[in-house]
């Protein structure tokens, strides 16, 4: 019997991928304290970028949020394993950082940062509504045009 | 009867604007174990950057250090919603994070970044001491020039 | 009798170095519910950056990895003092946030942080595996090549 959050995401046409391994001596997750602290995730597909480069240069405003949207798919495959499976024990989105690549005269951070937020919503109900950082840089790791990392609160 | 830390606020000649609506599916803060996490602010005035552009280049130092200061104010605003109106809550300034947008040269950051501090300590004492992370960034949502973000343990 | 972590250090050739003061009204750590927030250091070395500059355009990724692994032993400094100077306290590496600056066609920046996350590791086993952000940023304060902020939960 699939839980209410997993129902959830089916109702939104989402598989979650496998989580990705980390490539190095960090872990995709901690938990400390009932929070979950989720480790910087990107927009990969398949093991790659799916939307590489700088948004509002080489990468569209949709695609854009696509990628914001992805990278969150990432983080939430994450969590998954540390809720031990069930994403029902969330009770509360805590905190997203968005990081996106982009130039010194990007202005629109923030609607790339809601492909994310939008999702969290979606799928968490009020329990979804975050505080959020988001902020340009001018590159990220394999050339991603998004990062998010997300901090839960679980049972 | 005003609150220790509103009459401080009233000593130092600043009045904490209505805090801003978040413009998504966002909150401006949330609430976990007693500590709480306020969204990246920046240094809006009546609904737009009050200093936009990149400190070094078309802001000057002294106006950066005011935007920083100004985006404190508006984390302040949203901390005092978040404490029921009484700033006297609050246990501690745990963390500040700094995001300047300034050119690849820049390396005043942490002058820039303690207009926001220096007001900490003034309002809230020893309390007001707080862990730091500042960096540059190439922009930030709305062409603000300083993004600061905030957690603070409250009572 | 020096501790666990101390013998380590010492296994490992490193010394921890006097830890910086800071330069302004924050301080280098906070201690909030049994979590250390370390405030972003760089790799400063008597006093200045050892290896100031932009990862991939004037450093090079060897140097870059040492900046980095600079940057999480004055961490550690920091975090010696938070736990009255003994290091055997500390239960778990939370999170580091690794900021690396570098130019817009930048990839590399996990194998930089490595710097700081393998000696995490290699300091304190198990429990050094942490969760990780990494970024590119167009500058830092006082030209350093990265910086790195650490969470700790102590006992």
């Amino acid at each position: 019997m699939p839980g209410r959050i997993d129902a959830r995401l089916a109702e939104l046409g989402i598989t979650l991928p496998e989580p990705a391994k980390p490539l190095a001596n960090y872990v995709p997750f901690t938990i400390s304290a009932r929070h979950v602290f989720v480790s910087g995730q990107g927009g990969m597909l398949n093991g790659r970028p799916r939307w590489p480069g700088k948004v509002g240069l080489t990468v569209g405003m949709e695609d854009g949020a696509l990628s914001a949207q992805l990278a969150f798919i990432n983080v939430l495959a994450q969590l998954r394993v540390a809720c031990g499976g069930d994403l029902d024990r969330v009770e509360q989105v805590v905190r997203l950082g968005g990081f996106v690549a982009c130039g010194a005269d990007f202005t629109q951070h923030g609607i790339v940062m809601n492909g994310a937020s939008d999702l969290a919503v979606a799928l968490f109900g009020e329990a979804g509504r975050h505080a959020r950082t988001t902020v340009g840089v001018p590159s990220l790791p394999l050339d991603l045009s998004v990062e998010v990392e997300g901090l839960f609160r679980i049972a």
